[in-house]
């Protein structure tokens, strides 16, 4: 599969598909592993870098990971393409950003992905739709078990193992949790969550992690702490509590349309229709605009429109999405022309981009 | 005709059509007359009040106003029927809320109305679409000879037409010319204008006359010296100055069109979009928004609506007339949901409302 081919397709966490999906966008595990026989990154001169690179593509192409898979040698894509796969949550922006020899690994469903030379050596990613953790947790532990019989991982028996930055030693993992939060952004209420999370430890990032805004209203929220606790632990801290949130979502839109649902009604309806009209709009706006109408399918209001349809929009109105359908790269103006004459013509009644 | 009849109705000012209606909605003279066998109204008692409006009442019905003509005592009317006439531009703000005997006589075009006993015994308000001060001259010249025939007018050889407000005294003429300057205003250039009209005597109000807020971009110009100047004097300054004031519009138009072009029609097609799909929306928003999507129209950004169109949903969507429409009286609230109901209902896609 060429990255191109991915540019119609919908990916796994557009789904829109599994538990509570309609505040859980999707599930996420991701396993830091280092090669025992190599140096961090850090210490790691362009040799080496490709070596590690070589090393574990090897490995990785010929992993059993239930269905075919694409390896992209990163460190020769154009920025388009790296931003392109950013949006899509296939790599990261530090991979994306970094330089040498890198590159990533992923199925063509695009729920498993595995990036060389990003921090560490390797990145283990398995992502769901829906709130869906365990599924996560078994295939990652699958293929993390699949690769230990092939390489050998840097690993203490008493700290567990070893990454390049000390925040991930021990199980090297981070659970994550995409939500989607309107009606607590709406009220306010979103920031005695944000506190409440905190104090156990969990920390709460935007749509592309570490250091991004908020867009959207969507929020991920992690485990920070790896060590002393083992990966069942921590994954039930967050099956924990997660439900309590999705539960508060619900009960704050209840409330909304009960009390408010005039007002409510109108907000979404307003986004909609701009976003139908509009002939240019930022993707700042777009994310907001495309977050109320998400709400406002899930609460009925909006009947001509899927939920995977929206999210879908969520990402190919995106810069590098954006160019990659037009098949040319856009300055910023001309980016937000493209995206607003992209929205109207995918949402324009009778809402003729909504096969789904 | 019954008030009722006028609901579905267009009206003369609301045709858009004659001379620069892209720009002019209509033109209008008004004569102040008081009748010398009665004081002014200021020092009228009740009795004297009603034998002023029975008199007039007479002759206004026998008058040759080429057509048929209702009169309406104005003093039996419920508040949201004389707010309903306000709107319809039939009779003045201070005739709806004054007290005592009063009323109207207006012809089943709209163009020719007469109010009784507002300020002075009689006013005429002959008004046509678009720019044309001189039909409106000939129409409201006839009226004024057929009406002297019959009665003799409070007259000084030396001052001219007496009345009750010494500001009426001489013509008692008042010429006004209500334009739509939504390129002026977007740019900030129409305060020169203002300034520029002060200086040679002309005012500036808003739709609804004198101490009412400029709204969807509407200002009337009118003359505001009445002595020492015959009526084809003043009816000259205004022609003399108007179509400068239309070329300014229109040239801030072109260079909007030719500079700004995404923007304008970002903001047109937005407004547009927000009259599709708001749920709730207040008067002072659909005009604003309703005078975008008329200069869309007029610089040919929205091709699926026409100008009548337009205009009659200025109107429809006023109070009283909506609640008219409505058949029931309602609160700002529900007023602001039935408003965004009925301008969705009309403006929907394919353009259902837009017949004309």
């Amino acid at each position: 599969m060429e990255l191109n081919d991915l540019v119609p397709r919908r990916g796994e966490w557009l789904r829109g598909t599994g538990s509570d999906s309609d505040i859980v966008m999707s599930s996420r595990i991701r396993l830091a592993r280092n090669l025992a026989q190599f140096p961090f990154l850090n210490r790691a001169d362009d040799s080496v870098r490709s070596e590690i690179e070589r090393t574990l593509r090897r490995h990785l192409n010929e992993l059993s990971l239930g269905g075919p898979r694409s390896y992209l040698d990163v460190s020769h894509l154009e920025r388009l393409d790296r931003q392109f796969l950013v949006e899509r949550q296939l790599i990261s922006r530090e991979l994306s950003e970094s330089h040498g020899s890198r590159g990533v690994c992923f199925t063509e469903g695009e729920n498993i992905s595995l990036m060389v030379n990003e921090e560490d050596h390797l990145r283990i990613q398995v992502l769901h739709s829906g709130f869906d953790l365990d599924s996560c947790w078994q295939q990652i532990n699958r293929i993390d078990d699949l690769l230990e019989e092939r390489v050998t991982y840097a690993f203490s028996e008493e700290l567990g193992y070893l990454t390049a930055c000390p925040t991930n030693v021990g199980t090297g993992i981070r659970v994550s949790v995409l939500l989607h939060l309107p009606a607590l952004v709406m009220t306010g209420e979103v920031k005695k969550v944000f506190q409440a999370l905190q104090k156990i430890n969990l920390a709460v990032r935007g749509l592309y992690g570490e250091g991004t805004q908020a867009m959207g209203d969507f929020y991920q929220i992690s485990n920070q702490i790896t060590l002393g606790k083992s990966e069942e632990k921590l994954i039930r801290s967050l099956k924990d509590v997660i439900p309590n949130i999705i539960l508060y979502e619900r009960k704050v839109r209840s409330a909304l349309v009960k009390d408010n649902r005039a007002e409510l009604h109108d907000k979404i309806s307003r986004a909609y229709g701009l976003l139908r009209s509009a002939q240019s709009i930022s993707s700042q706006e777009t994310m907001d605009l495309l977050s109320s109408v998400r709400m406002g399918v899930n609460l009925g209001f909006i009947d001509d429109l899927s939920i995977p349809t929206v999210n879908e929009l969520f990402i190919h109105t995106q810069p590098a999405h954006l160019q990659k359908l037009r098949k040319t790269t856009l300055d910023s103006a001309d980016r937000n022309a493209a995206r607003a004459g992209y929205l109207r013509h995918r949402l324009s009644p009778p809402a003729q981009g909504d096969k789904n």
